[in-house]
């Protein structure tokens, strides 16, 4: 699936409640789905659909937040299209993010 | 883009790192960015390229975490094929997610 396909499909599931909600009151449900998301990687094993829910979730909220702010996810992700964005390298060599 | 290649690029650029750190520490790094996304949200213009740049590095961190413990994203948005996953229609009804 495309990601401009995936946006699209959350921003016409949920934006009218999204944007009822508002932008930040939106950013919280996205964290309280960043949490599940801590709780399934600690205690449902490894690729479980437990754990593939709660991915999938931080994403379609994630989408939610861009669509209230007009970003297109797919366009940003440019950033990475030629490597780590700081070396330009791939496999990225930076001496950072240990 | 399609989702699933993104996830690949983001492994073969980071996950030689990523596993080094281990799960835990990677979703240090994740909700790092998530606060950035916050404060880019509060702070900057809507659709800025600071905006795009920090859902970009929250949707890569997400990427390195999946590919940590071998969690297909794209087929994990499944869940979102048929609009609400609750209500299951598009746009969402449900009377929860005020």
């Amino acid at each position: 699936m495309r990601l401009r396909d995936f946006q699209r499909e959350i921003g016409e599931t949920f934006q009218e409640r999204d944007a009822r909600r508002g932008l930040m009151g939106t950013f919280g449900w996205y964290v309280e789905e960043v949490g599940e998301l801590a709780t399934a990687l600690r205690e449902s094993p490894p690729a479980s659909p437990e754990q593939a829910e709660e991915f999938a979730d931080c994403l379609a909220w994630l989408a939610s937040l861009a669509n209230l702010h007009g970003v297109d996810l797919e366009k940003a992700l440019r950033k990475y299209a030629r490597g780590c964005p700081r070396c330009r390298r791939k496999p990225c060599r930076c001496r950072s993010k240990k």
